[in-house]
């Protein structure tokens, strides 16, 4: 299933004991419509507030029995009106949504007006100081390319054996920011895979940045320090999009 | 002020007791930064649900003791998120929002593709059958002009003396669809005023036309007929913006 979110009434897509969940959403209504029970598999977890127009998500059920697109109505009528499946289709079975994407891309919405705009509110985040876009785009540049991104990323408190250290080096292959009229910018960023909060932390640093808070030469050192306290703020989830998943 | 308003949460700009109102909120917030009671002058009564990006709204008080810049920014946080007043400025003491007004431009947006989306739910009417644009675009031809559009609007209540009757004839200057991309109709339509439900009431009985449940050619016999019964049903509130103000 491609589907499509708007994560602001959401506690993220991971299934969580009492809060009201993308994943837990979807796995009710799909249960409802098959008659029986689905794990789902998803391309990319998406934190609380976060949405998505390309999440990827499957799950098992016999083909012969489906109806793709009563299948698809019944999803729409049932998970309405913050989720939306966009699109459905059979896939073999040794296809995974997490490692069969070959790439994820993910944009984050920058409203840079000084008055705030209703209309945008739920889906970007507001900075109503003017932006140096220029500096933005100069800091951008040293993020691309295969770098430890541990200054970026939030560490999970996940146990795991000692021989399995987790590791923080992702390649990013493309990162770049358009003006889309109206005051909004669009930060649109592409890798195999991203550490946890990576992006928004990208995002946090890079808009700093562009307030002139700190120097767009200071982002090589920032990511050699590998250091989580090094790098900006986090950006606010409501801003991020997972846009796209590539396979 | 020209402000902007996500209708969404609201029961329109009429103040009512008991419900929440756009009026109620500008006007409290205002008061509260003014110290002083204010009545407020708009430029178009907006109905329940309906949104605004330039609705215009005057109040009284002494420019001496104005500081605009503070003003906005104070208001702009009593508001949030709903409400934003995007400009301020000190006018004659004869200009009326409502009286000096010369033309209202308002938006209705159509969302034509099969699949709902979460992201435009809130401001646009999602329409899932294929519309014929062509046939909706001749059927527009016939309301520009000065016509009496009883079969358009809404009979008002209000008690008036019988030597003042009620009149429908306004005269429309403008009124075309556009294609905004991504499935995503827009139509925008200009007059010096309009009758209650007047845009909406015009926008259902196109839409009819789109999927082919009246013919474009019906149009001047629904004109002609001034009768609320023989138009179609009115279009939902929440893809309606009154979006300009011109004086």
């Amino acid at each position: 299933m491609t589907v499509a979110y708007d994560g602001t009434p959401f506690h993220g897509f991971a299934e969580n004991e009492g809060v009201v969940t993308v994943g837990g959403a979807l796995r009710r209504s799909l249960e409802r419509v098959l008659g029986h029970s689905v794990t789902l598999g998803i391309a990319g977890r998406t934190d609380t507030g976060v949405h998505a127009w390309g999440q990827v998500v499957t799950f098992d059920a016999d083909p012969a029995r489906l109806d793709l697109e009563v299948l698809q109505r019944a999803l729409n009528s049932l998970c309405r009106p913050s989720i939306a499946v966009r699109d459905l289709a059979i896939v073999e079975p040794d296809f995974h949504a997490r490692f069969s994407a070959t790439s994820r891309v993910y944009r984050y919405r920058v409203y840079n007006e000084s008055v705030p705009n209703p209309f945008v509110r739920a889906t970007s985040w507001h900075v109503p100081q003017p932006l140096d876009l220029a500096a933005v785009r100069n800091a951008t540049i040293p993020l691309v390319g295969t770098h430890d991104f541990a200054s970026f990323c939030k560490r999970t408190r996940t146990v795991r054996p000692a021989t399995t250290p987790v590791s923080f080096v992702r390649s990013v292959r493309r990162a770049e920011w358009s003006r889309a009229g109206n005051g909004m910018l669009i930060f649109e960023i592409e890798a195999r895979s991203f550490g946890r909060q990576m992006v928004r932390s990208i995002v946090g640093t890079l808009v700093d940045v562009g307030l002139g808070r700190r120097r767009a030469s200071e982002v090589p050192a920032i990511i050699a320090a590998r250091d989580r306290n090094v790098a900006g703020s986090v950006a606010p989830p409501h801003g991020l999009v997972l846009w796209l998943v590539r396979f």
